[in-house]
């Protein structure tokens, strides 16, 4: 095969009164793997290698060169955002002084354990080396539970800066650094300038959004730089970033909407300075900071509306177990809080989180939190709230190892003077734009009495870089740079890249009584769109594939009979998809499903959102299959009857776990045999938080009949249950349910009818993970 | 109480072409404790105290001011050496920029936590603070369990130096540093150019020279500097120095004939650079280096006859535990052992120390070391032995996360292949003095192929600080550099104190048949002296108190007859007595002790030699106390008859004891009805190795007729026991020794007629301590 190489030789002239003129470059364009393989191994510092223009399909670049300092090796777009790595690709990189900028990867995934590596192989580490501006983009593993990093870190000295970085569904970390090794701890790697987008639930744990280190190699120094990042919707577990090596820094990152924290695990000395974490009201588990071990500053943070409860709470100071395992959680000690500002969070400051010494007789010695923080210092923090929070402080222990020093809380109409930690006060603060809000000055009460601690003298700036020698309580210092603030986009991620969707109005199908054109519409129905039913009646032979968000409804309750003699499923769900159904009655066989996802390739969640429709007949309304996830699982306002099988989630093990939320009211269940809910989860591992189910004004009759362990909505392992305001009727079991009292299961108002009973067991034994 | 203060103003001019001239110094000359405190209170910047020269009694100084970097607040001795604290005294400094300076600590002890503390009570730390040139001997507490540390670090940028220090018996560190806050850690103290000298083993855990930190603040850096120091027979426990935090430097120290190891225990990240270890054949207990934890930097060290085993080997690589508590053995990760050079030592290299996996049934799970060390690298060393070892390298599990890389190994006449870490070679070494060998170069095979490792560049020097430019295997790289070393007395502790005795030849006391005449000899002869019994009996009406080294001898073995009718030792033993008896017989009754130690006030080791004698009719031979310890035990060629017990030291609980070395040789035991020997450690704690019992060429007839539990010698507990060429005969017990086989309890060759047996338990079920 003929190959044609293009050269272009371009030569520069930087004049500089500092620096000498910098030698010819070569720029050379490569078109495909081979040309680039062939260059890299040719490349000599200061060479400039082009990917052209397109797709590039199965690419398993391995950049391996020796820049110097002033003459690196760089890989890059021809046009920055133009270079779509797709297929089975990734680009590992190693050696010293290389740069990897402008490409997009989408339409694929890593064949490896990660998509951007700074190793290759075993041993070609990469050093002092940049990958910049680069787009992932749901680049995910087909199956969920197969393990990856997207990124990689190792070696010293490298960086990952202004790339966007979304869509992770599987297993493991979006980012990790490692520290095995004398050649990878002490690396002062720079990950600055990203835009981590939304990373969706995973139902388990491995899916923070940063991981640095592990508690293995928590002894060693990372001296890792996160700055200036913004992280939206990081929801793939309860820790979006999990800091487990020493002396790591986290400052003027933007935390939007995410349900996590940042969580400083098993590191110690961390630096956390002027981030600001924006939550809303619509979500409980928006987090903070959640803190474990010792010597941390968290200085000049700012949080709005984070309304995370105990491990997820705005400020989570856990208890420690004495003598920790070096995977278990070490006693926060030597901690400063200083100069924070809490606005209209809820119950903000938790100390002692984590405290379990009720679990004493469960869990084995290693397991009992029940050493709480000492030698810490809470000092010159605001709390404002709008409207007044019952428990803006929680004490889960003991906080006297913790010294509180001139804290400030304006609890709206209602003083909070327990545990005589906080000078309550009214604070006059001015909102600037929707989530921040900085106090005008002056005000004495803010700037009369400052503590000033051991070392406060570091603190020189606010959350917005003034200067403190005017100092306040508080994260705000200055009004008028709080007031002159924007988030600025182009500070985050690659300037050629933007992650705003745009809207387009949903088109409506409107669908006679066809069932082939009803499968027609919805394949040919982009996300978003909505197909109508207009007559009364569709009969379906085949299973419908549902690959995006579609809507179905009808006005007049139309009927979709489904046909097909095998055990199927009438709708077949794939990654991605969210399905609306509105106002449809579902009829089926009993060796049928109405829904179920795909038995593998289940790369990504689907969601179900049913109200107003009936669903009978069916084998299963619902059966998930090992490796599948459903985000949002709705039933509002329906009938559910004659069914083998209500809703099974129970295919997971090992901490996973098959939906998060799982929300059923208004409904009737009548007559469904068995498992009407089997929601399972095997294996705890405290650092995922659901599932959650929630079953409301509800009836249940006749249902459970088959039984076998006596238990009608079998909820094993799920961390938050609420049954409230049910009807249970003549179901013949021994246990209605069986709650897990310690773990937020709870149940109120049910009526039970000749159906046994609701039992709670505070603790349960359980099988730990690691 | 008229109050006359000396003002002596002297004015420096210091003339410099960077400096401004320095301004007035007071110096102020005050002769009690009131005029001290006096001027401590007002003491501005640039003053200094000077201390009137003679004996300050009981004074318990706080030295707290605040001074500048070029203007220091001094507190001195008027002339060095010649200003003696003594009785129940202690320096403790807070403030900054303070010197204290000269002082000599001898007859007494602090009734406080610490003789030098860079504290004050609670809260006022001393930064910036030096103590020079000062001398501590002896100044121990009267109760040996009585837990001290006589220098204490708090504080940051402390330092230690040109000190002498001595002669601590008690509970406790010589040197500790603590870390337990922001304050203290990252501390930067200097403990360079001191003497530390002979510290007596202590008989239980708690007697390391110097600890830095402790399991709890193990996540702390100290960059502690612990340089150019001189221990000499630092013998109080396993560990001379135990490092339990990060980034800690040790760095040309000289170690002689110290009976411990420089233990990296709790802390990673540490560099030991450049010492020098001395053992000789007179131990077996002079230990090396003992690793424990990540990331440490071995280089350029020289062991010369260490012959300690496993923990106090010359190179102990521990075995970790598999996610340790924070208290026990962390996993050996990342660590470089490169370019240090072990003469004649026994087996140097010994890697998985520790390993107890059998142990695995009597020990909880977190006490089990299966984790063997990974991620390491040891190169460029040198193994050179004038006399063959069998075994230069012992494998305790698994070394293959080790890798080795041109060690070079002269096992003089017999190669050592197994495992394949070394090349076996022959190398020509010079000796230089009594215990330095250098290499002569050219030698091809310590230059030729040397392993540059991963930042091997940062190793510039070798142990001399000759550039390694010209490189080599092995620690000196440079012959003439090392043919001029000499050891520089000068370096080390105050140049006014020398440690060195004088040695004067023994006084002979002719002593005639009279007790009196022997009891006064006794009170007037010097330490070393010797009495000579020239009659042959000799009645005696109270005990006799042993307060110093005295040897009591005859030539026709004289008898001794004890005629006091109560409850009382014929020899009272007092601290740092030292008893040798020589042919003589001694007599007593039933409730009599032959020996016995003061119940209280046992501040330091007493020690009986016991040869060619008789003993007999007491009720006790010796009994220990609680809080008594013997170091050197010694029966020889004696008999010991008639007697209810014999030889009790297990008076002890939780890791103590109440001997180290008890030794018999060639003795008779006959009719000794009860504890013929019981010897005891309550508890266990790895930490020390003892007691050692030795009983050899050994006949016991008739004993143990009433020992209760059925042991003739009972062992619960000891570490080292070695029964060898005994006779037991016709002794009714059920077991003649109960014997700690995982231990080092050893018997072999002995006869036993009608006495039961001697069982081994390899495991014994243990209480643990910690």
């Amino acid at each position: 095969m003929k190959k044609t190489f293009y050269l272009l030789t371009v030569t520069f002239l930087l004049l500089s009164c500092n620096l000498a003129s910098k030698p010819e470059q070569n720029s050379l364009l490569v078109r495909n793997i081979d040309e680039l393989n062939n260059f890299i191994n040719k490349a000599a510092p200061g060479d400039v290698i082009v990917l052209a223009n397109g797709i590039w399909k199965d690419v398993q670049i391995e950049f391996y060169g020796n820049g110097s300092k002033n003459k690196p090796i760089t890989l890059k777009a021809e046009t920055p955002g133009k270079v779509f790595i797709e297929g089975t690709s990734f680009i590992h990189l190693g050696g010293n002084h290389l740069i990897v900028e402008g490409l997009y990867f989408r339409n694929g995934y890593s064949p490896s354990t990660s998509i951007i590596r700074f190793k290759i192989g075993d041993n070609k580490t990469a050093f002092n080396s940049r990958v910049t501006s680069c787009v992932i983009k749901n680049f995910t593993k087909p199956n969920r539970l197969t393990n990856d990093k997207w990124i990689e870190f190792y070696g010293k000295h490298n960086t990952l800066n202004h790339c966007y970085i979304s869509g992770k569904s599987n297993d493991g970390e979006t980012l990790r650094v490692f520290q095995d090794g004398n050649e990878h701890s002490s690396n002062h790697h720079q990950i600055v300038n990203n835009y981590f987008g939304p990373r969706p639930r995973k139902g388990g744990p491995r899916a923070e959004t940063i991981r640095i280190g592990d508690s293995k190699t928590s002894m060693s120094s990372g001296f890792v730089n996160v700055s200036n990042n913004y992280f939206e919707a990081c929801n793939g577990e309860v820790e979006i970033i999990s800091d487990k090596t020493n002396y790591n820094t986290f400052k003027n990152n933007i935390f939007y909407k995410s349900e996590g924290s940042l969580v400083l695990r098993h590191g110690s000395f961390t630096t956390v300075d002027s981030n600001i974490f924006i939550g809303g009201d619509d979500s409980n588990f928006y987090g903070g900071i959640r803190v474990v071990s010792s010597g941390h500053w968290i200085t000049n943070n700012y949080f709005y509306k984070i309304k995370g409860e105990e491990f997820r709470s705005p400020l989570a100071i856990m208890n420690g177990i004495p003598m920790s395992p070096l995977n278990r959680y070490k006693q926060v000690t030597d901690i400063v809080v200083a100069y924070n500002t809490w606005v209209d969070c809820k119950s903000p400051w938790q100390i002692g989180v984590g405290q379990n010494i009720k679990s004493m007789n469960v869990l084995p010695k290693y397991e009992i939190r029940s050493a709480p923080p000492i030698r810490s210092l809470i000092a010159n923090n605001l709390i404002f709230n709008h409207e007044s929070d019952d428990e803006p402080f929680v004490n889960h222990d003991n906080f006297e190892g913790i010294l509180f020093k001139n804290n400030v809380l304006d609890n709206s109409d209602k003083t909070f003077t327990k545990y005589g930690v906080f000078e309550n006060n009214t604070i006059k603060m001015k909102q600037i734009n929707g989530w921040l809000y900085a106090p005008e000055f002056p005000q004495p009460i803010l700037t009369k009495s400052i503590y000033f601690g051991y070392e406060f003298d570091k603190i020189k700036t606010d959350l917005f870089g003034t200067s403190r020698s005017q100092n306040s309580i508080g994260s705000i210092s200055n009004f008028d740079t709080a007031e002159k603030f924007v988030i600025n986009n182009n500070l985050y991620g690659p300037d050629w890249f933007s992650s705003e969707q745009r809207t387009t109005s949903p088109k409506i199908f409107k669908t006679s009584a066809n069932g082939n054109e009803l499968i027609q519409n919805i394949a040919e129905a982009n996300s978003g769109d909505i197909i109508e039913l207009t007559d009364n009646l569709y009969a379906i032979d085949n299973s419908i594939a549902i690959k995006k968000d579609i809507t179905i409804r009808s006005k007049n309750n139309a009927q979709i009979i489904f046909n097909n003699p095998q055990e199927t499923p009438l709708f077949e769900m794939h990654p991605y998809s969210f399905l609306h159904l509105d106002s449809v009655i579902l009829k089926g066989k009993n060796n049928q499903l109405a829904f179920k996802p795909l038995d593998k390739k289940m790369s990504a969640a689907y969601n179900i959102d049913v109200k107003n429709s009936t669903i009978e007949g069916f084998g299963y309304i619902l059966k998930a299959p090992k490796g599948s996830f459903t985000d949002i699982l709705k039933f509002e306002n329906s009938l559910i009857k004659q069914c083998n099988n209500g809703i099974v989630l129970a295919a997971e093990e090992k901490g996973d776990y098959n939906a998060e939320m799982v929300t059923i009211t208004n409904c009737k269940f009548e007559s469904v045999s068995n498992n009407v809910v089997n929601f399972f989860r095997g294996g705890y591992d405290e650092s995922t938080i659901g599932g959650i189910l929630s079953i409301n004004n509800s009836t249940f009759i006749n249902c459970g009949k088959f039984e076998e362990n006596g238990v009608l909505l079998k909820t094993k392992g799920i961390i938050n249950v609420d049954l409230t305001n049910n009807t249970f009727q003549n179901n013949p079991v021994k246990y209605v349910a069986v709650l897990w009292g310690a773990k937020n299961n709870i149940h109120k108002e049910n009526i039970l009818i000749n159906s046994g009973e609701i039992k709670v067991e505070e603790q349960q034994k359980l099988e730990i993970l690691y």
